[in-house]
């Protein structure tokens, strides 16, 4: 294509409302364009890289034996309340009606969908194994959308979902998929981790995250400094740390004025804040929910839901909750005489011995407080790693860092076919319910984690599987007839080997299209200027400072070479 | 691809609730599977289909120059309220919103994002001529959705758009979409024509409809039997017949108990239909209209619609309505003495002498009445074109046939430019509209056409170009092992050559499988059977009932030649 026919708009500046690297640089290089908070057109130029990835998807997934499908966006709301989830999502669910008044919701997801489906066509055991696909557009009414095609409210999702008899075909169908996404993720030049994931509102047995490692990244990961391990911090099971035993001592009520923070109750009792159990209330669908940790540690939220058996609506609570709850003003609540309906107590809490609570009474706190003998409730692990946690694997210690989830894999077993009914004849005559994976990839996020990883000062650096165009030739000097003709017979060339090339053909200086080339990243670039006198151009790439000069005639099989490794 | 690892799931009867072929026959062959009212999935062999005719689409597209582009389908309300179409689509639009009370649309068409798109994205006369286009999910409620993907809820849309400085570009541009439309359906195998249509909702200077014949078609195309005439319905000009020149007689009110209908008239006056004006009456947004035609006529509502200058809400008027402007009982309405907001009188009815109308008192006529003496409106073609009216152009008899509209294009000129403020500085400096035209093929509804177009009692005969696969190879007894050893060899050697091709290795009986490679389409069919001891096998076409018995050897060759063609 000639890019004077080409709609092109790149930025210089960085544009105000963009944080991540990969936000900007999409942005600037005008590959898409907002149209409301978290809901982006994509223009010429991005959707080419899109549909790169995608194709790369589809390869992959027939390549696997999966089948693609095409599921409606629009999802009656009958099927979301067989399988009880048309409450669970809330308010991220985007819900409309009809001229009718029947309920649909744009489809955050398909597991009802494809298990409808399902139920419907699968009949026997002999259709069986199936994995089925589709590259289609789902919705999110995100909180917060953020970060450009991160976290949008609309995205392109391949999602898969696998049918098989009994557990052992779902593991295969599962490694699979597993296989298959190492395969996509290596085709894109992404460098990322598998790690074992929360399966949150999906539901099911096991799952696992593809994890793009980027300082920007939304999530975090724990990984073992010395083996394989690797978890999604939502996941990610604590080794609990043990505390020397002590004698108990007496329960002692001490008057703490203006001591409210771990920070405070450290210099006024001098000592740790692993001698500090905090409180901490939530609101969980109206009720209200005490977790107990050590000083130094965090509440792990995730963990807290799976344990009170999920919740629509959790947060902190809010100041009169908190009060209600423990007759006090924020900063005294601890677990002797809390007014809570669950008190969860993380199990490093439990084996702690003469340790310091807030009293549940205003400027005041107990210390000497021991579990089973002062407070009892629900234990558990309901902390984050922190970094130097034991591996529980290996014992080594842990190290956090962040990370892009691209995909998902999913062990959904019988829940969605057990809710809906989704039954088939096995070979011995009996009905069973059809046991499911569910496979996603973000096409869009996966786009914004590969500029993450491939952008330098000047723009992106797309590897060429992805790249919108694998090589532009720029004339130096537009004005130039003869440099115009021969970069114009040099594209001609390229294209007629099938190569995907651009002129920059612009009545624009060479400056200005350097940099737009490099902006938009294009991975080769041939530049036609004064050296043709000699019978020579100039050979670039994009990721390499080196600019080498090549005889005209050499140019095809160089960029042949180039492009075949 | 083996077809024991496919999701097929074929019926053998036809689906009730299935009245057109292309409806029965996608249900029948598992092309698709509702999912509500006007909404369907796509099951893997359609989506083939669909795939294959979106990428005929999409290349033929880009060899027109057009850039292909991907918006949302959720669209902020602000645009349509700038345009002015919030309130136009009325109840056909989608309406949501967010969870910050904010209102969107899902997108019934895309004009405004494209508008907002150019207005952002053009700014000189430099980056024009531009065509954007996407294949895209459109959404509309129809009140009744109907005939499959014919007329359904959700659908993929090609739509594009053009912008240029001026009316000379935006023909061009308008003849190259021309030019590809032609191409695309050529190779999607239809025989269509192109009619002038009118542009409804849309707006705009001109357009033209690319209809595709069939008995079932919704539409009416109106043909010349003599010349290249072709038009809508809708949008054809009727030529008014001249009635004979009579003097103006007295007029005369005359009691006509239980006479209402005009066959009632006919016998009642012993006259023909010609005599009479019938005056029917419309509700437009809260307006009454009354529309008086000849007896024999039709109203066009369409020409109605475009000369009171367009409504949301159009229907035949309540009982309520009618006594209240008539003042009498359902079948006496007319001109005289009535209360409606607007009368449009029909030409011809103007022309007419001492006609017979209703007398707006129930059980009474006039007779006698002539327009300008007796009464008065706004005088236009209001009628449908009849089969023997003139055609426009020559004179020649019409013919009236049904089709399928599946491609539609537009001259829009400045309309949204204008209304959003989309311009452009041209090379005199000067800050200018852009000129627009848009450009939309219904994919499915295209699928639907290719199938009212090519099937038998057996089953749909897809041309080659769109089939989901070209080939299937049956081995007639499954557990003949050599068979099935000499099916698989042909399978993999047809693979080899890169030729979409299916192996039937279902235990299934030989006549399932041929009632089933018919009933999908594949257009050709190999079947393996007991000829293999003499190193033949069977070859058949879909499109052609001889079967011809070829050696095993030459099935490569034979394969190759026919798909070439």
């Amino acid at each position: 294509m000639k890019m004077s026919n080409m709609l092109i708009n790149t930025l210089r500046e960085v544009p105000k409302e963009a944080e991540l690297p990969s936000h900007q640089l999409m942005l600037r290089a005008g590959m898409m364009k907002k149209m409301a908070s978290g809901i982006y057109n994509f223009m010429p130029l991005g959707l080419r890289v899109l549909k790169k990835i995608e194709n790369i998807v589809r390869e992959e997934m027939d390549n696997a034996g999966a089948q693609e499908f095409l599921a409606s966006a629009v999802i009656p709301a009958e099927l979301w309340k067989e399988s009880g989830r048309w409450d669970v999502f809330g308010p991220e669910m985007f819900k409309l009606k009809d001229r009718n008044e029947r309920e649909f919701c744009l489809g955050p997801t398909h597991e009802e969908v494809f298990t409808d489906i399902a139920r419907n066509e699968i009949n026997t055991y002999k259709q069986l194994p199936l994995n089925l696909y589709q590259i289609q557009t789902k919705y999110r009414d995100e909180r917060r959308p953020r970060f450009g095609v991160m976290r949008s409210r609309e995205f392109i999702m391949k999602d898969a979902y696998s049918f098989d008899k009994d557990n052992e075909g779902l593991d295969v169908a599962y490694n699979k998929m597993h296989e298959a996404y190492e395969n996509i993720f290596d085709r894109c030049g992404l460098e990322y981790s598998c790690v074992e994931a929360d399966s949150g509102a999906m539901g099911g047995a096991g799952s696992a995250e593809f994890m793009v490692k980027s300082e920007f990244g939304e999530d975090e990961i724990v990984f073992c400094s010395s083996c394989e391990y690797a978890a999604n911090m939502e996941k990610a099971p604590s080794t609990a740390e043990i505390s020397e035993k002590e004698d108990m001592k007496e329960l002692n009520k001490i008057a703490t004025p203006d001591v409210r923070t771990i920070d405070d109750l450290v210099s006024f009792f001098k000592t740790t804040s692993k001698k500090f159990a905090k409180t901490i209330i939530y609101e969980a669908d109206e009720k209200v929910v005490a977790v107990m940790v050590r000083g130094d540690r965090e509440v792990n939220e995730v963990k807290v839901k799976n344990a009170i058996g999920g919740a629509v609506d959790f947060e902190m609570a809010s100041e009169a909750i908190v009060r209600k709850a423990t007759n006090a003003e924020i900063g005294f609540a601890g677990p002797i005489d809390l007014k809570a309906d669950v008190l969860l107590v993380d199990e490093e809490v439990k084996n702690m011995y003469n340790f310091i609570v807030g009293g549940n009474d205003t400027g005041y706190h107990y210390e000497n407080v021991n579990y089973g003998r002062d407070f009892e409730g629900k234990v558990g692990d309901f902390r984050n790693v922190i970094e130097g946690d034991k591996c529980p694997k290996c014992g080594a210690p842990l190290i956090i860092a962040r990370g892009i989830e691209v995909g998902h894999i999913f062990k959904l077993g019988t829940k969605y076919s057990e809710s809906m009914g989704a039954k088939f004849i096995d070979e011995d005559g009996e009905a069973k319910p059809l046991v499911m994976g569910c496979y996603g990839i973000g096409i869009n996020r996966t786009m914004a984690a590969i500029i993450e990883q491939n952008y330098d000062e000047n723009g992106i650096m797309w590897p060429l599987s992805v790249a919108p165009y694998s090589v532009v030739v720029i004339p130096a000097v537009h004005k130039d007839e003869e440099q115009m003709r021969i970069a114009e017979d040099i594209y001609n060339k390229l294209r007629a080997e099938g190569i995907e090339v651009v002129l920059d053909d612009r009545k624009e200086r060479a400056g200005v299209k350097f940099k737009d080339a490099d902006l938009i990243g294009i991975p080769v670039r041939i530049t036609v200027g004064k050296k043709i006198k000699d019978g020579e151009v100039e050979f670039k790439l994009r990721n390499n400072e080196d600019l080498e000069v090549i005889k005209i005639e050499e140019v095809i099989c160089k960029v042949k070479e180039v492009l075949k490794k």
